[in-house]
């Protein structure tokens, strides 16, 4: 099985132990002639609001030789997708999702901790082998 | 040679003709741990002002089968650049070049007019046969 299947593996299951439904796998969303697919839809009832959290999660797994490419291409389809996200179904918050090891490296030293501050980034960080969401940012 | 290379002296004699002086080949750039290469730094002195205007140039040749993982790549590098550029050097402005073609093609559908406003991409379209700037957007 090729890693970035275990790691979608394991983040549906600590969105499904947050209680969130998973609702879309993968997402379909379109923009002109383009069709597009983020990694995961999912929903969460918010009892006290009545209302509906809906979500678009990108995992990316960083498993090339090179941080800095895998970098790249992890912001241009977060930046992408949520700037079709915006338009299409602008109720739903787009997060990429990465891995507690990557997000303590790459994401915390400056290089990271600039694009998520200059680019608003929505993250979420899981573990894989607990399969759980470790952080929510912001 | 490959196709990088001959679009990169391209871009480079298309702006020598439009008076400018290139002074980085490529442009490296460092944010905390991290160095980065712009495929070029130039520069072109506006009498008028008596001031200097300077650019860093990315060249994006969309070359593979897929349109849209180039169109990812190449936002996620422009994206990157641009946040660095701001911190170490905010008074030099970050272009992306793209073949006219490619401009053409991409960048006048939906989804790229729609990236190039929601995120602020500043391209310079450029001919690679008659080695010439088309157009600066903005």
């Amino acid at each position: 099985m090729p890693a970035r299947d275990i790691y979608h593996d394991a983040l549906k299951n600590a969105l499904l132990k947050d209680d969130w439904i998973i609702t879309d796998d993968p997402l379909h969303i379109k923009w002109g002639l383009r069709d597009m697919y983020v990694d995961l839809g999912a929903k969460k009832l918010l009892a006290a609001q009545k209302a509906e959290n809906k979500i678009a999660v990108e995992i990316k797994s960083f498993i090339s030789p090179s941080e800095i490419q895998d970098f790249k291409e992890a912001v241009g389809s977060f930046v992408l997708y949520r700037a079709v996200m915006h338009r299409v179904e602008p109720e739903r918050t787009l997060y990429l999702a990465v891995r507690d090891n990557i997000y303590n490296a790459l994401f915390q030293e400056p290089i990271g901790t600039l694009l998520v501050e200059s680019d608003n980034i929505y993250l979420i960080v899981f573990n894989v082998d607990e399969e759980e969401i470790v952080q929510w940012i912001p």
